[in-house]
């Protein structure tokens, strides 16, 4: 089924903001086997975007728009959208009911009159319920093609994705799709791509897809089947290879977790508690920690020591080494490590120093030269990077980098056990 | 001038990366007077992409084409763009100079055979110098039309559009456009709107743009004139009066310039030292003042105190504030304050307390209730805020409004003085 996305919304044109919607809805459309072949966008003017929405049915089977559903002049999404398909707006008893029981229960007052446009819907479209919200998502068949509207603002669309968009396109289709996401971490898209090029190469069911984060890469397996235990079946023997090519570098198979997810499950998990001490990611990397719900658990304080001074104040790294080695040195990141498990009495201490740039580098230190150490039953691991790119990308290296070896490094201890 | 932006990549319509180079580039436009009509995405198919030109050049005065200028087989963008324009490729040793070069410099060898292909142009085209790549920009004209081709990586693109795309721009414009940033913090988009909308409204030389950020608003002001002398005196007026709306919420009129910046050049002018107690925003805070190059001037250290123990232990706070107040109060924030001044012996210290959830909330103390508190010589100012939206959002507003208090503190110490 050919796709195209047609994204609402004069803000886009101006580059107000990104259009993170059409990023997300490409990647369930991948998800459900859907191939979107054009993203389109258009603002809130009534010629070009019947225009677009009569060039999108004209070349596509399935038309996402998303945008332009909202109560004011402007919006017109739905109206333009109906007059090309040659359909009528009437009001719907449900979505009247909806609009009413919204604003009783939230904002305690009668529906504006504006805001009674939308109840109109165009006659024998599907109705997606919108459960954070006051716009109905509709979809409209007619001679093979469809079209579905969707809202815009990203907490009414996400949810009516999930609970309504993809089992409509689920039911149409013959057969059911599963897709897993696998995540790996300390290997390069280029490298993932070439350790999997048989498998990639000879895809065709499952599929594999990639996708490239900061230090991660993330791949989808989407297996194509009668039943779901069918499709189950076919992702498994997948996932297992690719873990046995990866190894521990694949930090999860579960779509939602992430890395600082995993690391704190595995501290839970070993009743460890951790602290940070950290130089150049100043914060960033006990940030990313607390990111999780219930972080407190295993995370009480962190350091943050950007002079030579508090690294010695609050960390204990000693005079001598700083003067000898300098504060970024493999010998300054062990003592940060180690310091910090005697200051915050927890049991592992992830610690970092380096120089993010874009001054203090020399010959023998560049910028984006990076030390990690981890400390962990009285032994210390230090690695170190050269890592590439602005100030902003040398740190956000750093954290990933520091979360998996924290990471890493209770895996190892456990396994050792 | 109407323009269509035309992005091109199947990692776009996949849903693999977010397309943020149309965002900065339909940003650029506006900057530069031009109105973006449509933006489209195609991905790399010689059939799609030629029609999907096509349809461009009859619809717009300027087509800006965005990624597939790489030395592979799938980069296409330069053949089917000359192909529609009925334009024969030819090799241009300017180009062909620079690839060399290119190669011998920074990769220590021979041009690679594929790499070829990037030194062949369109017969008649401007080309603009990739200053960090292999990939030439183009500009091709013709009937009245221009197709401008683009590097896709954001590391060639952004030099490129600055000094080759801008100036082409500008050259062909009458007259001379010029635009400046007004950053506004702590009041909300609508607000803004509704203090400017006699000049929203009446605006058409300057215009008014707005962006919304987290707890920001930036105002983009962009005049047209026949020199830059003239659009300068027509910015000034428009620009003294958002001032004079908006007072010490202006932080910068400088496009470059974060709020981090601010506060970062503020304590230097003022010769001070800045330290940071975080509860929820766990170093997200700090992290953020270490932004700035050159930070450690003026900030050397910092605390995360998750837990009571250690705001406590680190930051002096009493026993008897926790137990009868609560972690999440006035009080504890004040103290944290004070006791971070002395901990880390600064002149001035930020601290966070606050309820991220998604749990720990309770009818007194709701998610999202946050107290940031600033100490500047001998004085605390807390504030209490309730901030909506997920953990994330929470956090994030936190940190702005915790650097934003920062800012004010010093600038009403300075004019107290």
């Amino acid at each position: 089924m050919i796709v195209e996305m047609i994204s609402v919304g004069t803000e886009l044109l101006l580059g107000n903001i990104v259009n993170t919607n059409a990023r997300y809805l490409s990647e369930k459309c991948a998800m459900l086997g859907l191939n979107v072949y054009y993203q389109t966008t258009v603002g809130d003017n009534r010629e070009r975007m019947t225009e677009v929405i009569r060039t999108a049915l004209g070349r596509a089977d399935l038309v996402i728009l998303n945008g332009g559903l909202g109560p004011t002049e402007d919006d017109i999404t739905k109206d333009v959208c109906a007059e090309v398909m040659g359909r009528s707006l009437k009001e719907d008893p449900g979505v009247r009911a909806h609009l009413e029981e919204w604003y009783r229960l939230r904002k305690k007052k009668d529906v504006p009159e504006s805001n009674w446009r939308q109840a109109l819907v165009p006659e024998g479209a599907v109705i997606f319920e919108n459960s954070n919200g006051t716009a109905p998502g509709l979809a409209i068949e007619q001679d093979g093609k469809t079209a579905v509207l969707l809202p815009g603002p990203p907490n009414e669309l996400y949810p009516m994705v999930e609970q309504h968009f993809c089992p409509y396109i689920q039911k149409r289709q013959s057969g059911v799709i599963r897709s897993q996401m696998v995540k790996i971490c300390g290997y390069g898209e280029s490298k993932v791509e070439e350790m999997l090029l048989d498998l990639i190469d000879s895809q065709t069911n499952p599929t594999l897809a990639t996708y490239a984060k900061t230090r991660e890469v993330h791949l989808r397996v989407t297996a194509r089947a009668a039943t779901d235990e069918e499709a189950k079946k076919l992702l498994k023997p997948v996932i297992k290879e690719i873990r046995r090519r990866f190894g521990a570098a694949v930090y999860t198979a579960c779509e939602e977790e992430s890395l600082e997810d995993v690391a704190i499950r595995l501290l839970k998990k070993h009743d460890l508690t951790v602290t940070t001490a950290e130089s150049c990611t100043g914060g960033l990397l006990a940030a990313r920690l607390v990111n999780v719900p219930g972080a407190s658990e295993v995370f009480r304080e962190g350091f943050i020591t950007y002079s030579n001074k508090a690294k010695r104040k609050l960390l204990d790294v000693s005079k001598g080494t700083l003067r000898k080695y300098g504060a970024v040195s493999k010998q300054t990141a062990k003592e940060m490590a180690t310091g910090g498990v005697f200051a915050a009495d927890a049991d592992v201490c992830v610690a970092v120093t380096g120089i993010a740039g874009p001054d203090g580098g020399t010959d023998e230190k560049p910028v984006g030269l990076v030390y990690i150490a981890c400390y962990l039953k009285d032994e210390v691991r230090v690695e170190e990077h050269v890592f590439k790119g602005n100030r902003q990308k040398i740190r956000e290296q750093t954290v990933v980098q520091a979360l998996d070896l924290l990471r890493r490094c209770i895996l190892e201890s456990a396994d050792g056990k």
